[in-house]
């Protein structure tokens, strides 16, 4: 419940055009809805055209879908479907309109993508193709976040000439993801050279001492660099919310 | 070096106004000079009044005194010196200029501190009084970078009424810094409250199973919140350094 | 043996209707069997109807079976079979009367349920949909244990609306069973609003630098909310277990 | 604010004795304050004579002693000072009044200590002597909360004897702590022979790899005994709040 | 090459025997040959009967046939085989005479069991009846060591009478090895009671904090009580290889 | 209370020369007790002239001196205190009659050392000079307990000679107590060598990846060699502990 | 682009036969394709014959041959595929000319094995039989890399004179790679035995504490024997890459 | 013993000119001096002028000395001592001869410098001044093995130009020594560029998730760049001494 409506229940309650025990009963059910609609609001009432999301692990084929066509049904236009198997996609495939899906990082889209409305543009950059999983994952939940995404794939530092040869689109990035799974390496030196924030996604790409992905999270961790910050292992999706948080600053 | 000098330069081998073996000794000297001042251009120049860091961990007194001294003369105006021993700022005191040295979170300024230019606020939160030196690290490090900083410390998620009491505050902030050690659990709230980038540090009070900070960051690595991205453990200054960078996004 | 019988004994002996040397085996084979007798007692001789459990993991169906018939032999009104895989309970379905299983737990119960006899409520709350399996258990064994149950679930911190509207049962329960993955803030946020013992559970839900339990597990026994205490990873059984015994407080 | 002061707002907003602004602000300025409430006063405004806790750690001797002659001067009869160094306690000694320090668990009373009034009794128990400062800790914490203490020292399990000697004070205990460093097994062996919640309270006494802990951390999560739960190393004071809940229990 | 060997050498060639280069490459080449056989001969020339061992693991049914075929061949009375596939058993069962083969403990003898020649008894422990693979491992390998074994399973400390109603056993022991996964307390306690050496033995039995048996293994290094060691967790094998050291002790 | 006492209770019962409520009292309240002096006969009654032990750490010398009296004056002839420190030793100097102190070690012998009287030989290895301290707690405690000891320090494998050089030491011992920091890897060597029991010490000797003796934990518990079992890191007591009882095997 | 070819193409500049905003494009293209080509210059243009390498994990039969054939097209003589499935290798069996597979190291060679050309011999060693697949992986890139390898299989220190025996072959190695899983004490042995450059390699052989390798990489990082470095757990490859650069040197 | 010793006493056995039993026992006592022989052979008498060793960590200033002196007696011209504290430095200062010390990386030299006489180049790189005292341990190792060290300081890859600027340097090099603390990607950069072996040095320079040096040793054991190995945390040394050995290949 916001200040407003608070006053306008204030106000009936003033005016006796609603009982005290009536009041007195929405009041107290909804003390915290109000943050709750208001972070919607904020968030998705004024930037029409965001995605929902779905988190598809653990979920049956059938409970996606069910929640997909809910969400279509109250007008959404475009769903965001994240970890969803194949097993599931193939259900769902005919009953979801413009139903698109990615099996490498499992990710899918039910509706149209939104037309970027950011600041800039997301850099999504990996250190190997083994790390492609999880860039996908980052790079289509910006791009259903509506944000402009490059990506710049097996840029990592053992060939450092296949970064630096990228040096235009890395300084005119406005957010950078960098992924990386063994030493993690490479948000430090994108970190170094980009001017803009880093958000930085470990994977469990790797064998041995990488140790499912601690190995580059603990780099990442320590990085040299200014101005980078460090998700979950395997957390594309987390990284790119975020940078498309920031991609909107300032927007309402 | 840029693009235009490197042009001109060419124009003058072609001019035969410079020798081929010297303009060969230019570009080969500096072939990565360039990216260097790039950086510093996009960050320094043109957002004149940011401050210059010294990081004081491991520097003697005389170093740290002589490299702000430097600074000073090439008209730096805020100096900002983290992590710097009581013994190093009582020595460092009456040599330079505005110097003023914050004992608890072992910053110091040197001059004066530029006026907020960002785009809003950014709000460090603290789950409790002990993360206080690492939260003033990094309101002190925002501040010093030309930011507007709300204080919220002692807002930890045992008492939740403390930290709902402040929902103004949170949700008109730009960026939020979320401080805690133990449990770390002030993250996840935050984040779930919040509708901004919400940077997370881990710290190293607690005692038994906090490990040195490991509880807190593996929690904030696993936040269930959208929206959360971390740094090292007591890294106040890494943090309150990108959520500059944030708040000062769409600036030049 | 109890102090009466050894009582009665000892008389015998001074009355020579017994030998020396028996009394002397008698009580030589028996010192500890008093002890667990002694235990078997006080929990099941006087609050009767309580159930009796059997670990199914690693156990095969016919033992299972075998055991679990051998205690509705001896009259055992209600057996609560945890961890018990589904081809197991496919080959208990008809040889066990009143038997019913729960897939997503792996908990049967083979019986009538008590009637509850606590005094008062058990509430199990977790984080999220996935922690599930884990409060099934909590709450089946229970059930089982003579409680009344209050289920709470997907009330994680990063909605807490969520959770704080559910205010009313969090206040009036006896016990709190918590169970959440991932950062595991549950725990606090409840043990700061609750004013009754708070038994925390981690579980092994979540990813990367979850570690299987481990991030949740360290932010539970860090908790900076007074009157938690935590037991193994996924272990809704001994929650439920010390709950139930929690609750049956101060009755004989 | 209660439900009751909220219901009479909105009957005197109804009845124009109070402006609307006025009761918007009353409302949207406490919307926490009465959980806050709510739980002071079940914890302490019926039961009266509890004592008020300071967390002695990281506070200075001046800040200990300013909290606690405010408390003394609002009524309170006891006043509970964990994690208290020697200096702080010197300092306080004749500055607060009734004053008592004891320097092996760092633990001070500043008042009388309330009379028991728990259900039963609380058995602190240790493997060994040199448990004895967090015991003590917890033992301490356990009196100023109003219960009955019995404290059963150097009981550990390589000379059963000495625990299995005092098998009368474990059978008639309410709840049991069970505190141990190496390899924790007390926490087993009295959850084996108890028939009350154990709490266990691993500690840092032990040295190799005992890792601070962690051995009797983990030994005593992975108790092959029901009814065993966990808090962190070396925190009696935590186990002893709990155990203080529960022999408590049932009464308002 | 023994000494007396070396001494015969020599004397051939001072009396010219045999040829200076020949002795000298019978010296070259076997320096360490002598090590070797000295072991072997101590261990197995004396003591008729003990039996060899294989190790099945990362073998195929082929190459442990041909291995112990080649051993029958040499006159070896008893082959112990460890860790042997359920596959490679049937491979083997009618190609190696005498074959028996034990599914749980994947242990197979080939070959008569010796007589057991140890000084006194071998007591074999476990906590659980999950332990039993191991501790089957290491009760076969006692045996086909030549030593009597005593079996007591299910004795873990959560239900201490059923360990105490054996403490005939435990008394009368030569050797006893304690297994135990989950918190691994029976070692302590066992260690407490007994009078003689005690191997532990960690097992992986348990989930969640038990990490792979990582717990008991902790626990065990740090047994309060004195004369216990520990081998690798699941290392049966191992444990009873050293007991059967301990137990033919002072014999030649 | 020993079965022969038992039986005589018994007798006085049924003779009527005590009454049954005094006889239950002194049954009900030693039913431990026998375990307790059924050790100790074992162990000490029979072999006369062991040592008693003080475990130094964490006593004041005042208390370290008070028990060591108290043992002389019940006639002890040999107390050994362990981890003594070296003002404790200057403090319980002239208050103890025949006491000498190793700084080293940190081990106190007060009395006459036993003669040896086990079946032969205890071996003391070490990798290198700095494990030196934890094997001369072994040592000293073996000979403590009537061993001969022979010493092979800095007997290292990366300079294998130093150890071959020894073989007829180590092929003729009866336990060898192997210690060693950094790699660990002198138990697996030792354990190929020796044919008679080996019990390894990791020690905290080392630097960076030692992680204070945890990288030789691991390498002695994977020890490649049969017939080698580990104690916790730096327990030098603990190894001769066991290593004497070994040596003692078949003695009364 | 390396020094002559930019001097070159200043002087077209000069000599105006070059425009100057066609060589600024070529300047900025190619900053650090020079270092790249530099580098493979020095490796493979000069050192003809060596081979090409396609690291087979993550990549799907057709990926590889195509790579491959795209490799032989372009005229290199041996192409190393590593971690190369045996369905990929089935399938690229008669796609690729002069294929070879070895199942056992997952290891393939398409075309002809180069002629050693190094300085002197690489020594591969391992631990056990179990450690071969990892010792493959490095003697086969070892010998597609021109080195002449010697195998020393099954060499453990457990039975050292298996080692000794081969004296020679490791003293007059000019690399050798020292591969062991379990207690890693290889590497230590042969560092001290051996006067030339040792890399060692952890594999991930082993069970219980061997925690997947990490029990021989701590090991081998703590090697008490000078000369030793190490790689990655189960990294045969980076082993024999770094060991063939070392025999090598000082060739171009 | 080497070959053509033992060939001459086994001769002057066959001419009688040595008894039977002395021959005898000259070989029984050096069966493995040949070895150590044999290595200090190869490493020392050859190649005049090497350094001798003294690990001065955990050694009395008095012993340092003596150990010296010794050496300085035997002719030994430079003696290398690490891990030197300053007191034994002020204590050593006078005693032996061209003694220098420097405090930061507790390096001192007795004697002079041998001339530089490997095949090329060291290059001793770190990420940070703070790991200078590491790289002067590796630097001053380097030079008194006989090799021409090259320092590249600070180049860390958080501002990538200060490395690549040294591109001469690095191309140039026979061996590199990369040493770097934090996130330790400084060995993957290098190794990425170079084209000569890569030592690679951890350090403990960090804090927080740094765990002391733990998060570079992972990264640089994971590092995606050919030809890198890895030493254990800070050990200089170690680094220096195999990049001599590697820098000295060929050399007799």
């Amino acid at each position: 419940m916001e200040q407003k409506e608070l006053r306008q229940l204030l106000k009936d309650v003033a005016n006796n055009k609603i009982e005290v025990e009536e009041a007195l009963l929405k009041i107290k059910e909804e003390p915290f809805e109000d943050l709750d609609f208001a972070k919607i609001d904020h968030h998705r009432a004024i930037r029409q055209g965001i995605a929902e999301v779905i988190y598809g692990a653990g979920k049956t084929p059938e409970q996606i879908v069910k929640i997909a066509e809910a969400m279509q049904k109250k007008g959404q236009k475009t769903i965001l479907i994240t970890r969803m198997s194949k097993e599931a996609a193939v259900y769902a495939q005919d009953k979801l309109s413009d139903f698109q899906y990615d099996e490498l990082s499992k990710v899918a889209i039910a509706g149209k993508l939104p037309k970027p409305d950011g600041q800039g543009k997301i850099v999504v950059a990996t250190g190997g193709t083994s790390d492609m999983p999880v860039a996908e994952e980052a790079a289509k939940t910006a791009e259903a976040f509506g944000n402009e995404v490059v990506r710049l794939y097996d840029v990592g530092v053992a060939g450092l000439h296949r970064l630096t040869r990228h040096m235009d689109e890395i300084m005119s990035a406005n957010v950078i993801i960098a992924i990386a799974g063994m030493e993690g390496a490479l948000a430090s030196v994108i970190g170094g050279l980009a001017d803009c924030p880093v958000i930085a996604v470990p994977t469990s790409v790797g064998y041995g001492a990488a140790f499912g992905g601690l190995s580059a999270l603990l780099s990442m961790l320590n990085s040299c660099a200014s101005g980078v910050s460090v998700v979950n292992i395997d957390n594309g999706y987390g990284a790119a919310y975020q940078a498309s948080m920031i991609n909107h600053m300032g927007q309402v």
